[in-house]
């Protein structure tokens, strides 16, 4: 029989969601192999990781969306971590059960955002000239609603958007090395493709520990925490929420696990960029290894298995897209898979809009609740077809298609600038 | 009280499953709102309507894939129809209830195929060098299994590849002109990004009753089939499957339906392009018609509720793939979510390769069985994510990772061209 | 590779569902080992049965309940059978997968009904002193909907109601014995507790070839139907459905498979005993043999594997109750599970009448329509607690609590007797 | 636009779990109008109440079951309450939102027990002459495995065992009445069919703070708390589980709600008795009011929407039962479901002990994992038959059967009296 355990859990890193993430320890935002060990745990352990929000503790509970407008995205992904598990080498695979995900329960509230098409952009930034917006969102319990959003409720998929293993230094060259070829061949683009490293904003909580150069090299050449990558990062897939298994490569000695960017919920595709309900909150994992992983499943990436409690909203009304720009100029894409989510999204907003949302309403529900998007298919040349799914459950009123047409409501506006501009 | 229903429902269009499509009436390979009516119903008339296989009959239940080699392409999608709905016209949305989706009692049986790369191609071709390859699929009721991909069997989520109305002039001009500029651009692709229309192998049932030369106006002019489009068509959503409920925007007198392409099951994406479980059948229908819903529902683009039936497999074992071709040359694509879909999709395959099955064997099972793909998140500039999640519930094995690895088996191969070529 | 499979399946029961049971080959109405093998199966083997529905062609399509009325409970649950299946001996475990249930093409429509209290009863005869009553259902494509209880439409979970091997001399004596015990106890039960052996109605399709007194002695001895037993029989499990695979105890040589009751649907309790949507169809099997599985897997009773597509609608309104006599006398019953389902019901339906549905709608609504019943504990004494869960997906209109109340329309009324009594 | 939302949500009832029940406030025991409100809401706040577990701390984290064997049962369901609810009045209806039900973060385990036949019994207390056993389950986020069951773990459906709004003098004399008669009428039973009003044991947390005699006539006359009432009480729903959204009769000014008896986890029939994992924890509500509710919803009882995010463990494996003892002297019953809930329980028990497991760790284990139990049909007399379906996710090993039959493995035992007795 195996001994007792414990009546409660190890918190391995503990953060202040109030204060700003770069006076606490415990935290780091970029990707580096030289980023020291934070903490260690043993496989088997079950551990919690306490959390800042993405972005540090810039944005707040109040009602204008300045703090959206002047985010500093030098400073976002704020993880938690490194965390070493014992044991654990290159080759290997290590197996994360994200056994829980919650807020603070001083912090019972989270944000959706819309950035400026010139600091942070978003999918439609630039359809839409968009201005910075904001929806704020209380939990009570496993339910999220929102003042700036009336007539929806829906239950959490709660999930770390961000999540991965230490690159090593081999591997992180190679990202450097084709993310710089992408930004090379789309110069001055707006947004911005992606992103090169870049040292202004670079924080490690342990930067002051650090001998000699090694805070430089990390902010020199660490990568940016934005995209996903082999090691998993910032995927935001909204099902691999709490519950799930995961199988992660490893990369360097002792695996260093990181963690951050936890989302009370998220629609797929995660439309605004800032799109799913951002929160400050406590995760929970345990942990095993299996040795030689990598060569034993063929990971190229992270695989998992999702959980068993996703909330059930089986009535569902679906829109289509396809790689043709029919929202704009009516231009034929081929096989644009994410031109034709584009445009299911575009249908689903111009039907919400029927019912009396705002086009930034929208934007930011379709972001934020739990959104199926699914690949229809992907080889009917030219059109890519792309299907979003809005879970009809999560509305206070029927939504479906009427004889009659759609009844016209007044739910109000999200939160916006100061000065008025949207 | 409404007066008793009939016994039982009539068939409006009625076909034999093997013979050749260009012998049969009520069928017709392109779209153009010149091709006459060929069966007439009435609003809340429940009707069946018999579909010949997608290809017209040119797939055989054997064992090698020659059939798939030479397949005619210029022939595909034999569509049932125009169904005429009295009473419907332009800016109506037709609600089209898709009843039933059944095979023939005397053809309990499907294929998936791939087709040589250049020859119709599909998702890898290129990537595979594809050479014809098949699977024949044993429908046992609810069921599929297949002599060609053993150890797997699963429940079909049947539905219809195909099914729109018929365009406008102006609509099938606009098609035209847009993907015309497409080939423009791209005019030596192998394969080919679209396709113009094409008079040869064009068919029309109804054909000798036409008058002048209306025949040869829509053989020249007509619309090829393999697009899902404004008005539907070649969709190939796996969830608008029996039990669903449709909304079609309509632009001609009549609406003008045609349906085919029926599927027995297909995984999302559809991967090798004659990728679902494709079976001739009967599909079960009935209409209502709301005035105006085009303006009322701002419909661009058909809009479903999904069917309550769809298989429960709630156990997955999810890939994910971004934006980087991690499976080739390692390039770095610009949040190009089709590459994302088709890195997932290879995730897959090198997985189940270490289970056992051969590579086509692979491609052609993750094309028909219910596999589901979502799009992760297509806003973490440069990598778009996407997640392909395999039923775990359709394997008579256990294929979950082990430490020990994963036992290999023997599942022979698919049914291959008589030359042996694979 | 394994052979080509046939394009069709064999069946190897065939019935004419508009004609008497009683003039039809391949029917039984009791269970008896002497019953004559009507069709032998080889396991492996894809086969089809054809079914009368339970009255055996009593119940007609229109719009008065005399046929209820005078319904000959003697001639009840007309089996398809005996089905013998190749090498299977008493011990061994019969695996039965229940491939598909589908009506006949030509009788698209179905029952359900209300007894009289002397003739037949059901759960609330007594309480409902109740009147012949009758709903017809029209199956379209996996829907049903009637124009006796309007404002419902659901998707089927279509199973048998009634399957079984058939008993040893000595299963059926132990049958008898208890049954004829429990009759004695309760000599002059109005509705009767149990139905002994009874030679009127008896029949067997084969009777014909029966020597000497073998049909006599079937007669005299054979059990009644309508009970579920050891052997399976009629359980009326709404979720042994089509995509069910099943475990049968063997008893004697061959197994000696029967079936029939064929149901459309069917909630939880099948309430009114007549209750699930009775129909006549075809069910399609497939089977194999677990030598020595009784004794493997220590079967009492059959045990099964649930479909994998029974109906989602997952929003649900719940009724409890528990075992004290609320909407009778209040009498306190101990931890009586049955009163307690009773009380639930009867909870549903005083709902459901607010909303206009009349009693005798209500009735028969919940015993057809894919209602859930829980048993919730049944430790807390004196009371059991269970639990009726109505899918909300299943009506046209929302019947959700609201703080102004519901709304009461007018729906009309079931068909009752000619005579106008209900 | 509504104010902000507050940064966390009020606790209006807090205990300290480890500490005995009857020396915390804003506790009682038994039900009675009479006993003080501890705390007041108002419509529409969110707040939080922490319970203590049911027996108020008398159960260890521990490796012997002594504790269970001494349980003392007169001080069972310390029930957090009663909390008025502004503006309640009797008639209405009370909305009670579950939105979360959480274990303690300092006690992150929980248990199950089995009672001695003569100290509380159970549901086979007489069949398996029962003794003290008991299994300690850790929580690590939303599973829960045990080191007294090994070889399962499963994610919770938590929910409140107990949960009412005071009775009115009326009611409660009617309570005490019909119990009373059937306690009369069984008097040597054991275990006992009923509880009648005990003031040994009685508990009320503002005992020193009441006038006069009132804690004399609480104890005297107080409803104890073992069985679910027309006011909710200890129904033990699993699917009462946090997010569903409750309908509770007010029968008193201010409601007067009291919650009590947490279950991390609790399969249909709780068959144990203590047979929930049972917890103490947090659970936050939200309430409002519908003035008149009970009439117009015609509420004798409590209704309630279940919550969207109960686990989804879809694969099952399905028992049947029917009202025939055959697992002991082969008596028929009539109509009985709960002799046939208890047959569907002994076969899975039967089938699991086949695979290893005790029968005391199967009892356990069916009482505590989110087993499914169905009425199937109470219409077909004489037998009942109920469903009780085994989720096959929750076990590590694959329990299916096959035809070389189930391997046996060796999982110990769970833990039981000092004295070594079972």
């Amino acid at each position: 029989m195996a001994p007792n355990a414990p009546d409660t859990y190890r918190t391995v890193i503990s953060v202040d969601p109030f204060v700003s993430a770069d006076q606490q320890k415990g935290l780091h935002n970029r990707w580096h192999p030289d980023i020291p060990t934070f903490a260690k745990v043993v496989p088997g352990e079950v551990f919690k990781v306490e959390c800042v929000d993405w972005t540090g503790g810039q944005i707040k509970n109040d009602d204008n969306s300045d703090d959206m407008k002047n985010v500093d995205l030098t400073k976002i992904h704020n993880l938690s971590g490194p965390i070493e598990v014992e044991g654990t080498e290159p080759g290997d695979c290590l197996v994360v059960d994200i056994l829980d995900v919650q807020p603070f329960d001083q912090m019972r509230w989270g944000y959706t955002g819309i950035f400026e098409l010139e600091n942070g952009g978003g999918l439609f930034a630039r359809e839409f000239n968009s201005k910075a917006c904001k929806a704020i969102w209380d939990f009570e319990g496993i339910y999220a609603s929102s003042r700036h959003i009336p007539g929806v409720r829906f239950a959490g998929i709660s999930h770390p958007g961000l999540i991965g293993t230490a690159p090593s230094p081999e591997l992180l060259a190679t990202w450097n090395k084709r993310e710089g070829e992408l930004i090379a061949a789309n110069a001055n683009s707006i947004p911005a493709v992606a992103f090169p490293p870049e040292p202004k904003g670079a924080y490690v909580g342990a930067k002051d520990s650090l001998s000699g150069d090694v805070f430089e090299k990390i902010a020199k050449e660490g990568a940016r925490t934005i995209p996903g990558r082999e090691h998993g990062g910032n995927c935001d897939i909204k099902n691999l929420s709490k519950g799930s298994r995961c199988y992660f490569p490893v990369f360097v000695k002792g695996a260093k696990l990181s963690v951050g960017d936890l989302h009370f919920s998220q629609g797929d595709g995660e439309m605004t960029f800032c799109g799913a309900i951002e929160m400050a909150g406590i995760i929970t994992f345990k942990t095993s290894i299996i040795k030689g992983g990598v060569e034993k499943f063929a990971l190229k990436q992270p695989i998992f298995l999702p959980s068993p409690i996703d909330p059930l909203y089986s009535a569902k009304l679906v829109f289509e897209g396809i790689s043709v720009d029919l929202h704009g100029d009516g231009k034929q894409y081929d096989m644009d898979t994410t031109v034709a989510y584009k445009q299911a999204a575009l249908n689903a907003i111009a039907y919400l809009m029927k019912i009396g949302y705002t086009r930034e309403q929208c934007y930011l529900l379709l972001s934020a609740a739990p959104v199926e998007s699914h690949v229809g298919a992907v080889v009917d040349s030219p059109n890519a077809c792309v299907t979003l799914a809005l879970p009809l459950g999560i509305f206070e009123h029927d939504i479906l298609p009427k004889p009659e047409g759609l009844e016209k409501k007044d739910f109000g506006q999200c939160a916006i600038r100061s000065d008025g501009v949207v």
